[in-house]
């Protein structure tokens, strides 16, 4: 008998917008898992401690805040630990921002834990909230949709760009000049729109024009671009 | 005075995958209002079912489910309908499979109802639901996603896939074997996964190879390419 691995989404920022299953299976677990920035607080918990009952056993996943993406071995050890407790018997959740397998790192813990039994409890995506807080589709009928991480160089933003349909580019933080440069440049900006920190106190949708004009660069942020309809 | 328009996400068919803010608005709101087969019942409407309360005024938004898109004047209609509660300053919610500004139909009626306040509750999509279901990343890191409706042409299905990266083919249906063609032909097939009825009972997870072999062809099914990682 192992214990099983619970992916839980937790939503976008929002509390509310937890799932009654996250609730549920957070009720239930002896052990809880998640992210946090190296010396400070983490998101994802923050987001569900309503819902985490006290004396439970905690692992912040410490991850390094530079630029770039975290060594393996931060994904090894946490691994290492989440499965000491499965393998006790105990039932780990991992709590997750927004959905467990729309990018974020559970995927990497997932590969290592796959001798254990796991379940996944999606989540809505810091996507879905971006549409909401702008009130826009992000996609309509038979349009096509892509999903653009801002870090990724101009000659593939664009290429991907050029093939029209509606797009989201994610992550934008201090890529907001440059994205908006191509996205003028392409004609694409006029109707583009710039969401931060959705669902979250903070909240913020601009046009794009003057997300850049007030110099915003937050890693929260969001660039719609499309889905308005015909 | 005017009511509030409530786009409600109530998630993609498992009623725990619905959010604890949409549960809050349905058990406040006067009026429910919901896509429904021509003569049958509504999947949004029975997701959400647990959380409406007995004697709240219900409109059924009939939607010829005929191939195609249907007529503008049914959601003339709807929005018709919506707008005089609206205007009796009568909250009303419009329940959405999965969220309400992916895809489906909540944008049309918004579009006609814009002169009221609206507040949008995002939820779970199909396709996080089918992520979970397969237990695969979307995509990882900075990898791309398209979203891709089945229905489109090979043409624009094949240049979108030929820029790389993740893909969700959604609303496969009567596709299947057009798509699978099309990705054997550009070598993505081996890895590409079918996913009918995601987080509900009929779920169901196959590789395309034995969805195409089965002969199957559900309208709620997707197939994923790539997000498996390096």
């Amino acid at each position: 008998m192992t214990g099983r691995l619970y992916g839980i989404g937790v939503g976008p920022g929002d509390p509310e917008l937890m799932t009654l299953k996250a609730v549920r299976v957070l009720a239930a677990v002896p052990v809880v898992a998640y992210p946090a920035a190296n010396d400070g607080p983490s998101l994802a918990r923050s987001i569900a401690a309503a819902h985490i009952p006290a004396g439970r056993t905690e692992i912040a996943i410490r991850v390094p805040m530079r630029a770039g993406e975290p060594p393996e071995s931060v994904y090894d050890a946490a691994a290492d630990a989440i499965a000491a407790h499965l393998e006790a018997d105990r039932d780990v959740a991992v709590l997750c921002e927004g959905d467990p397998l729309f990018y974020g790192s559970f995927a990497y813990l997932h590969d290592r834990l796959s001798a254990f039994p796991a379940t996944i409890v999606p989540g809505v995506t810091s996507l879905s909230a971006c549409a909401a807080a702008a009130a826009r589709a992000l996609a309509r009928r038979e349009e096509m949709l892509a999903v653009l991480p801002a870090t990724l160089p101009d000659a593939a933003l664009e290429a991907r760009l050029a093939e029209g349909g509606a797009a989201a580019i994610m992550k934008v933080g201090r890529h907001l000049p440059r994205i908006a440069a191509l996205l003028v440049r392409m004609g694409l900006a006029g109707d583009a729109l710039y969401v931060a920190q959705a669902s979250r106190p903070e909240e913020a949708v601009l046009p794009l024009a003057a997300a850049l004009e007030e110099g915003r660069s937050g890693y929260f942020a969001t660039i719609l671009v499309g889905g308005g309809g015909a």
